[in-house]
């Protein structure tokens, strides 16, 4: 056997392996890790939620140029400390009540650090054997705890923007006569224009998923809600017997269960019969109202869910699972599988029976969530987990009955979940109502210990307060609320005095 | 303040909080987890690279139904313990040299095991600034450490083919007449057919960009390679020049820098004139090859790269970084935010001159994927990731010495980095030497100390060896090779005999 290398090149043979970093130094930073993260979730309530900090400030505290030596871990972690945690938005903090507050937990972080760990590609069951099947396998348990038939079937990705994305590009896959995979879109005269519908008030990923899909904005029907926020069957009917009339192709309606302005529900049964009179897919976001679907109380809000093709529902936004983690689950997954299987040769297996997860998306690369969401459920249980969100719901039930008995202040939606939509009613013209609440959300947000965000409702500006932290407790609603009604009082006095 | 509930929902001011798992029994545990990731990584070479379990083995000790009652953190990792980790294809094992081995370390978990504690959903500046602002540094940092000018914008997806399809979904979007964003692709006639040119030997992801898009399979063109399966710039310039003729639109060329077969790069620069010329979009995939590139005598390879107009690499692939991280690098960042840019009232924020993540693709929701790629950088400082890719490109060289210094093997294909194309040439007709090998390979891989695969050149069955684990050292590879030649003993003896 030859050795020595002849063409300039440096000698492997010579010299220490380079390798990772020393076991002892990792074992000792991991440890220490293991404290930093413990005291972070500790003592994350002592933070303001956002950083008091401009843009540029955390870049321009750190090198501009790669560091060319070595650095030893405890000076990363340092810095870490110092600038990046209070850089941070706090997720975690209890007071973090703005959009959909997604929460972490204990579980899931470990699933997290020891997937890090394992570094697992599971594109093919080949090459994550127990990630693909832990996969299937609590995506089946997901199912069961939102009762669901036995013959859907999931896979996880990376957010539920992926999901819709693949829901929509397998009702695209569906109609066998458009063969769009394998000839696409453009230059076709055999083609109609093919519409996609969703409520005014679906999520902004719909939007991205038909320009993606070369489906294109305009063809995506925005269809009417009616007074409580849910899309109105009637208008989806009829915007579909138009476009048939014009020529078009209905393929696919994209039903809402939480949307993300007020958490309405939309009809799905309704929805579901008019897909299939229609031969259109349905897809269902439930991306973070799914998650509350695992308490019979509020899967009866979901009426018709069982009747979908295909749900996204994100562990990552209400299930204590890390970022990132969103399941979908599809009737006929065969369908998506059609859409996007291609198998090259250097990927090419004697594997029989076996499910390959690259099949049944876009990325090839798949990391090993599954792990987390395994654990979370685990620690937690079925019932720890219907417990949790039930405790959120009352918190928000809670808060919507002191905005409802406030003089000054008014409901704007109905909040079956966790999500309360509100404003400030002074006696004021509408647009400087609205410039009203605008300044009483920044005051609030301002004073550090709790974020809000807004929407828009019937074109006026509508304050949002979610629950969905792990850490949030009802002193922290109450500080909330306190926080608002000061800063009300404020607001009011300015406006009296301008 | 009203707080009791009329409801009958369960009143969240009576009894405990639920909150997380209690913090003195995430701090256990994640100790314990410190332990365990450390042992692991120490020892993971004492496991088969491949587990020697069938199909459904792992589900199947695993309980269908999902666990109602919360279960205690410490039998949680048992399990992982006992069924997860034996039951994992270990790509941290120093003899995983099949596909491209991806290579975490500690810095990266660390980066991870943080992130996931953070659990920052970075859609905005405002939700992550910290995240958003490092994600910009570090991929500055990369630009330059392959040499990139300064236009060059960066931005981190969980997989090159997320970033090969925004690429794609850029170039499409810039020739501004076709409108595609808004009005799609099916039924117009004012629409030609687009098209995209990559190499034969471009990665399959390129496929599911051209499905997902909608610009079909049969519009990718797959252009032919030289002899040293680099793409034929003279071909791609007939292809293109047919299509104009035939009225079709060229939008995109994807060249490589690192194929996933051979790791030989296309000729960048004589492409990239083609591209000026011809007004389309160059995005060069270099996903494996593209961390060499931060070696000068390995970017030399690559000349012209700073022509593109996109690039991907992957820090999840050879720059130490636990999967996913894979980064984008865009000259024209504006373009893919024009295409992507979807900003509902509910997202919609006062900050200016910040860059909000959402705008840069499909995902809304964006992780802390910079952590652990700074972690990583820092650790090893650009001098000890040079020193590591040299090492095993090194190795690499040295086991090509090997296969060409010995009888019944042969090379099929220059291996300019680490990855080995190569196979045995017993004296059989064609489709038995295929056979052949096909006996060699399973032989090899069951052996379990080391995990090879295999791709077809010029339709002949070709193995692969790739180094890129940072725990593969010389004496690993020589084993490879020892079980290579056995192996091969082996199987002749049983041609022989049959």
């Amino acid at each position: 056997m030859s050795t020595s290398a002849q063409d300039g090149k440096p000698r492997p043979e010579t010299g220490t392996p380079p390798g990772d970093i020393p076991p002892t130094e990792f074992r000792a930073a991991m440890h220490r890790v293991a404290d930093m993260l413990a005291d972070y979730l500790e003592n994350v309530g002592r933070y303001p939620v956002v950083p008091h900090i401009s843009p540029g400030q955390v870049r321009e505290a750190l090198t501009a140029t790669p560091p060319q030596e070595p650095e030893p871990l405890g000076q990363i972690l340092d810095d870490y400390q110092r600038l990046i945690e209070p850089g941070t938005t706090h997720w975690n903090h209890p007071g973090f009540m703005a959009y959909f507050a997604i929460t972490g937990s204990g579980p899931g972080i470990i699933g997290e650090a020891l997937a890090a760990g394992l570094n697992v590609n599971a594109m093919l069951w080949r090459t994550g054997p127990a990630a693909t099947e832990l996969e299937e396998l609590v995506c089946d348990w997901l199912r069961q705890m939102i009762d669901l038939p036995q013959e859907f079937r999931g896979h996880i990705n990376d957010t539920a923007s992926t999901a819709s994305l693949l829901a929509l590009a397998a009702a695209r896959q569906r109609p066998r006569d458009c063969a769009i995979r394998q000839r696409g879109m453009a230059g076709r005269n055999d083609l109609p224009v093919l519409t996609v519908y969703a409520s005014e008030h679906a999520h902004s990923s719909i939007d991205k998923a038909a320009i993606t899909l070369g489906l294109g904005l305009e063809n995506l029907r925005r269809v009417r809600v009616d007074e409580q926020y849910r899309l109105d069957a009637r208008a989806l009917r009829e915007a579909v017997a138009e476009d048939r009339v014009a020529g078009r192709r209905p393929i696919c309606v994209v039903a809402t269960a939480g949307t993300t302005s007020t958490t309405s529900v939309d009809p799905l049964r309704l929805i579901a019969q008019i897909c299939r009179e229609e031969d259109m897919w349905l897809h269902v976001d439930a991306a973070y109202a799914g998650a509350a679907a695992i308490c019979p109380e509020y899967r009866a809000l979901m009426e018709g869910l069982e009747e979908a093709d295909s749900i996204v529902l994100n562990p990552h936004k209400w299930l204590f699972t890390p970022i990132d983690c969103s399941v979908m689950l599809l009737r006929d997954a065969e369908t998506l599988r059609e859409a996007f299987s291609v198998v090259p040769e250097y990927l090419r297996t004697t594997d029989h029976d076996v499910t390959n997860l690259m099949d049944y998306g876009v990325q090839l690369g798949r990391r090993f969530r599954a792990l987390k969401l395994w654990m979370v459920l685990r620690a937690f249980g079925v019932n720890g987990l219907q417990e949790r969100i039930r405790y959120h719901c009352g918190l928000a039930g809670e808060f919507a009955r002191w905005v409802k008995a406030e003089a000054g202040f008014e409901l704007c939606a109905p909040a079956p979940f966790s999500t309360v939509c509100f404003r400030a009613v002074p006696e004021l013209p509408a647009k400087q109502q609205d410039r009203f609440n605008e300044r009483l959300l920044a005051e609030v947000n301002a004073a550090g210990p709790v974020f809000l965000s807004h929407t828009k409702l019937r074109d006026r500006y509508v304050l949002r307060l979610t629950i969905g932290n792990l850490r949030t407790r009802r002193e922290h609603v109450a500080q909330a609320w306190e926080l608002i009604r000061g800063a009300h009082a404020r607001v009011s006095g300015w406006v009296r005095h301008t």
